[in-house]
C-alpha cells in the first residue's frame, strides 16, 4: 500500500494557514487559481470518525480559510466539496475538502467546477500538470499575508 | 422578486429533523434516494455570512445528519457540497448544503452525483420530476425515527 500524501513531510511545502488541529494546502493541480484543500493533521479517514474537538476545529478554520481565499484571489464565491468514503468518490483515504474561490465567469458555467475536479483527480498525479516546487514555494509565499 | 422557497411555510413537509437554527430537508426531486439539504431556518444567503452561533449549529447538525442518513439508507459514504455565492453555482438564494448518501455502484462512476446535481438544479422546477404531496409524506415519515 502506498504511503498516505497527505501524511508525507513533503505536503509542508503547499501549507499556507494552519489551525490547532488542520492544515490548508495549496492543490499541487489546482483546476482553478485558488483551488485548496483543508485536511486534518492527523491521519482520519472520514468526518464521521473525526473526534469532536477536531470535526469543530476543522469547520471553523473551513470558514476562515474560505474568507481569506477569496480576499487572496479577489474572488466573489467559493465552492466546498466532501467525497466521504470510496463509494463517494473519495480517492485519496485521508479526509480533504477541497476548496474553489470562484469569480464570474471563470468558467463556461458556473457549475463546471466539479467535472473538472473530478477529471484531476482520477488522472495519475504523475500525468497531469502540477506545480512545480519552484511555483508552489511561489504560490504559497503569496498566500500566507493573507491567513495571519 | 420570487418569494424564498426554503422560507416558505411549505417547506415543512419535507423536513425530517431539526437543530436550534437548522432544518434538514428532503429534496424533491433527488438524484439519488436520500439526497437531502441542510438549511438554516432563518434566510441567510451564504456560510461567510452566518453568525457563530448558527454556523456552529449548523456544521455539528450537518454531520449528525450524515450519521442518520446512512444509516436510514443502508449507505457506506457521502457527499456534501456548498455552492457559495451565484458565481459558485448557487441559484437558490437561501444557504444550503446538498447532502447525497452513497452506496457501492449507485451511479455508474462514483463521481457522477455532481453532474446529476447540477442538471438537476438548472432545470425549472415544474418541468423536472419532483415527489408528490404524498410521496414526500411517505419519505419523511419513514426518515424521522432515525432522527430522534
Amino acid at each position: 500500500m502506498a504511503a498516505c500524501p497527505f501524511c508525507d513531510e513533503s505536503i509542508h511545502i503547499a501549507v499556507f494557514a494552519k489551525s490547532e488541529h488542520c492544515l490548508a494546502v495549496y492543490n499541487r493541480s489546482p483546476i482553478l487559481r485558488g483551488h485548496s484543500m483543508v485536511i486534518p493533521r492527523e491521519h482520519y479517514h472520514t468526518v464521521l470518525e473525526l473526534p469532536e474537538e477536531v470535526y469543530s476545529d476543522m469547520m471553523h478554520f473551513m470558514r476562515s480559510v474560505s474568507g481569506g481565499l477569496i480576499k487572496a484571489f479577489g474572488a466573489s464565491g467559493i465552492n466546498w466539496t466532501l467525497q466521504e468514503g470510496e463509494d463517494a468518490g473519495q480517492t485519496i483515504e485521508h479526509l480533504h475538502f477541497h476548496l474553489i474561490p470562484r469569480k464570474p465567469k471563470d468558467l463556461p458555467e458556473p457549475g463546471d467546477w466539479y467535472p473538472r475536479l473530478r477529471e484531476n483527480e482520477v488522472i495519475d498525479s504523475d500525468k497531469r500538470p502540477t506545480l512545480s516546487d519552484k511555483e508552489m514555494r511561489h504560490r504559497v509565499g503569496e498566500l500566507k499575508p493573507f491567513f495571519r
